[in-house]
């Protein structure tokens, strides 16, 4: 390719709107173009990235027995009410009505569509089981559209459904689908994580999640640097910090902490460890009559030590919190502590409260809690002597640096990351809901069980920029980079040596089957080298009048600190050999 | 490819609604699976000619010098808004609100996006030319979506974008557009023809449509088998029939012509031939004031011989009507005719009427038309003798085959056709309305002069299918079948030599690049020779032990009547041969 006959199109300042490293990057790069709140042109450079990753995508999931079809863009409501998702979906479901008045939904995912498919074409268990993937236009109506492809409202998705005949043959799929991800993220060059991930909304058994290494990731994944372990922050397991309690060695003291409502604050004026203090966090759960009115709430008082956070996933798992939790209010809480929030603990209740202690806090001897009263808190407290023991104990935090591995084998790390596939065993949830049964062996109907695995395929882009990138642009890896190699003649309008090398080795590198870019713009070096770093082109060849003298060209990686000579018969095993797969 | 992995679903009949051939085939097929009123999911049968015919589009664009890139399917309505269309287009264009409210629409096309683009990425005559296209998903909100993929309300377009610094230029990329237009219908091996048409409502300089004959087509198109001439009916024009009146050789004379209305009944009962008729078609025009109402109407009477069907889009270019007509309402003729439709003629008006003669009709002598008066016409009407000569000549019929070519080179003749590109040279329609400008040498803005070019990619499959298919089902052209090769093993289950050679076939084929199916799924012989004829795949190799045991296959390509013996050692060779390029 010549950049003559496509199409370069470089910013030197970032909009003002681009809060993110890569969404700066895709703008400036002319990757993307902004056509409204998180709806973007994708421009012939950022077009050539998203194709090679779609080209990886496919590959691996025909490799995986997976086929590929076309679900539409536009989608009847109908499908959607039959699991109930048309009205349960908030507003990012994006809605629309036809000329007829009917209602349609643009696709934000396609299940309905996929398990309707299903039902009609898988019959028998002699057809199972089935894969079936499309890589299509998605919209998500966000609420805050943001951060370029990283958080757009139309973006494109690979999204991939399976259909078995119980779990154990579900489970095989899944692990299928597991690791053709951990090949296809492997081939795009990329550093990432596959985290056990929680199965949430969408239900299920077990589910993964692939994350792209970036410090600028939004989500916490844990791992064991020591073993196989990793979960994403809302999934990894918090063990107990001490497995057994310390015997009491303090007498319980209430202690004035006028003004001091934080376990820092506190801590700091007792000149106590963090550790040693336990907060206080109360929720509250309602039961509703058929009405959808209160008719009864509940008062829930969870205790973390004073240096964890809560984990919401978490105490949403715990019996009674399970059907949904709020905060409680500040009437709520004066009326059950008969004090204010900032000096609440465990003792001394007026009101009967549900005790839910973290599992390491369950373990703590002479802690600190507030005293249910304004101004003071207790220092020694000790379980069974001080209070009862808790109602119940439950992994309630996040985990933190440092924390032993669930697994026992070694010790926690947390990195950031971008969430860039998703694996589910989906169960029977949508097979369920719209009857997508198939025959068994005996002639009787049974329920699918479902997978569903997606690639985030546009996001990948944003992903691999704020993994790659340094203070001159993009780094991209070589699988999905707009162009492996750059040619860059200086002075081609001037010689015509450095001309016809030039397009010679254009000619002879995309003989190769090497995906070359001759820039023949007739940009200074300067301007002409600053675009290639910025766009990220992996190797770069530059050809001038004085190397041709000497039979050399200059070779830079997008990596490298430096330029180096080469001569020019060698250039193409050179680039043959770095572009190895 | 093997069946196994793949996915094969054939029907044996087309669902009730499926009124034409290709949409009967289609589903039968597998190729496609309606979810909705004119939407579709595209099945992996379907989908794998999309993606041939996506291949041979995205390779010819490329070789034009066309650029891909990929612009979003919901697009906000403030650039529809600018050039008027987001108003003025009726409910075929789908209108949706986002949850802030905003107006967005699907689109249709993108002509308001890359314009916008262009605006603000070409800014220098430097720059240009310059041509854009994308393949995206396209909704239209038809009134009536039938015939499966030939009128869908979502379907998938490739649609191009040519800028230029003015219309010599612009023309120049008109032709590279059609020229690659021609590479790329001839690559899919389709029988089509590129016919001049109307600009119509997008307005512009020049357009051609290009058309797959088929004799199912909705089109009718109009061609000269001895010249390069070919136009849609809608353009082609209609020459006079005589170059001068010959004299009048009758009196003027009414003749009682009772309950005979049209002109077939009254040649009948006078025992005339049907060219001996003029008929007479009255339409009116309206003038409105600012507030839309109709403040004066005119009547027009138009004269078309009696064998001659009116042509609206021609009629709609005749000065007085340019603005837009309508048919007149009885009372209107009434008033002016004082007469009923069914005998009205242009001797002896009551009122004045603008009175248009077709270009035949103007050289007609001794006609027979209407006298408006029921039950009455007149023979031997004589223009400038009977009645004055006509307000205007015009050219206002549609062609008929025999008629002379308008290049003077022979006679017309008609075939039916199925649209499935378009290329329009626009002008600057879309330019000047959304200012986007380019400086020139002297840094003058100057409007940029457009090009828009589509192909309807789904439509396509549709279009080739009319075009050839017998009653066993769809016959490909190599260059689009979702499979160029099928291996059928009889009794692959009992042979391991069959099993061992149908392998070895599609493992040779696959290695020689040839798209090979090996249908291994176990089928009889009968069924799985019917599916393939069904589907439609060119070329099919039948390998049985019989054969075998002589070193023998059985080839048949889809079209042949009958298979015949080839040595297994031939086998590659022949295939090779056959689908060379």
């Amino acid at each position: 390719m010549k950049a003559s006959q496509f199409f370069v199109s470089t910013l030197k300042e970032a909009p003002a709107d681009a809060e993110v490293v890569s969404h700066k990057l895709m703008m400036r790069a002319g990757m993307i173009k902004r056509i409204g709140a998180g709806i973007y042109n994708y421009m012939p450079m950022g077009l050539r990235v998203i194709r090679k990753v779609e080209a990886i995508i496919r590959e691996e999931m025909t490799r995986a027995g997976a086929v590929e079809l076309l679900m539409p863009v536009v989608q009847p409501a109908e499908l959607w009410q039959e699991t109930g998702r048309f009205d349960k979906m908030g507003p990012e479901l994006m809605r629309v009505k036809d000329r007829h008045g009917r209602d349609f939904i643009i696709q934000p995912t396609s299940e309905e569509v996929m398990t309707d498919i299903a039902r009609q074409e898988l019959r028998s268990y002699k057809q199972l089981p089935k894969n079936f993937y499309h890589i299509q236009t998605k919209f998500r109506d966000e609420r805050r559209p943001r951060f370029g492809v990283m958080r757009g409202r139309e973006f494109t998705m690979k999204d991939a459904y399976s259909f078995d005949r119980d779990v154990a043959a579900a489970t095989v799929s899944y692990q299928g689908m597991y690791a053709a991800y951990q090949r296809i993220f492997d081939r795009f060059g990329l550093q990432y994580r596959a985290v056990a991930a929680d199965t949430g909304a969408i239900g299920g058994e077990i589910s993964h999640e692939f994350q792209v290494i970036a410090d600028t990731g939004e989500d916490a994944i844990v791992y064991c640097p020591t073993s196989d372990y990793a979960a994403n922050i809302e999934l990894a397991e918090g063990v107990a910090l001490a497995t057994e309690r310390a015997a009491a060695a303090q007498a319980l003291t209430k202690t004035a902490t006028p003004g001091k409502s934080t376990c820092e604050e506190v801590a700091a004026l007792l000149a106590l460890p963090l550790a040693q203090t336990v907060k206080s966090l109360v929720l509250a759960t309602d039961e509703l009559n058929d009405k959808g009115e209160i008719i009864k709430s509940t008062v829930w008082l969870l205790l973390l030590r004073g240096d964890h956070d809560l984990n919401e996933v978490k105490a949403g798992k715990v019996d009674g919190l399970k059907a949904g939790f709020r905060f409680a209010t500040v009437g709520e809480i004066e009326d059950h502590f008969g004090c204010k929030p900032g000096y609440l603990g465990p003792i001394n209740l007026i009101k009967p409260v549900k005790v839910i202690a973290d599992r390491t806090v369950a373990m703590m001897s002479d802690f600190v809690c507030g005293a249910n009263q304004v101004d003071y808190h207790f220092t020694g407290a000790n379980w069974g002597r001080d209070l009862p023991e808790p109602d119940l104990i439950a992994d309630l935090r996040n985990v933190v640096v440092g924390d032993p591995s669930p697994d026992g084998k070694g010790v926690l790390a947390i990195q950031r990351g971008i969430e860039v596939g998703h694996v589910f065993l989906l169960g029977t949830k949508y097979s369920a809901d719209m009857k997508a049964t198939f025959l068994d062996e005996n002639g009787k109907p049974q329920l699918m069980v479902m997978g569903c695995y997606g690639i985030g395929v546009t996001r990948i882009l944003g992903a691999a920029i704020e993994q790659s990138h340094d203070e001159r642009g993009i780094i991209w890896p070589d699988a999905i980079a707009p162009f492996s190699v750059v040619v860059c003649p200086i002075g081609m309008d001037r010689s015509e040596e450095v001309k016809a090398a030039a397009h010679k080795l254009h000619d002879d590198l995309q003989a190769l089957g090497i995906d070359v870019l001759l820039d023949d713009r007739g940009e200074r070096p300067g301007a002409m080298f600053a675009d290639w770093e910025l766009i990220g082109v992996p190797h770069r060849v530059v050809i001038s009048d004085r190397g041709l003298k000497e039979g050399q060209v200059e070779y830079q990686g997008r990596r490298d600190a430096e330029a180096s000579k080469l001569a020019l018969v060698d250039v193409l095993a050179h680039l043959k050999g770095k572009l190895k797969p």
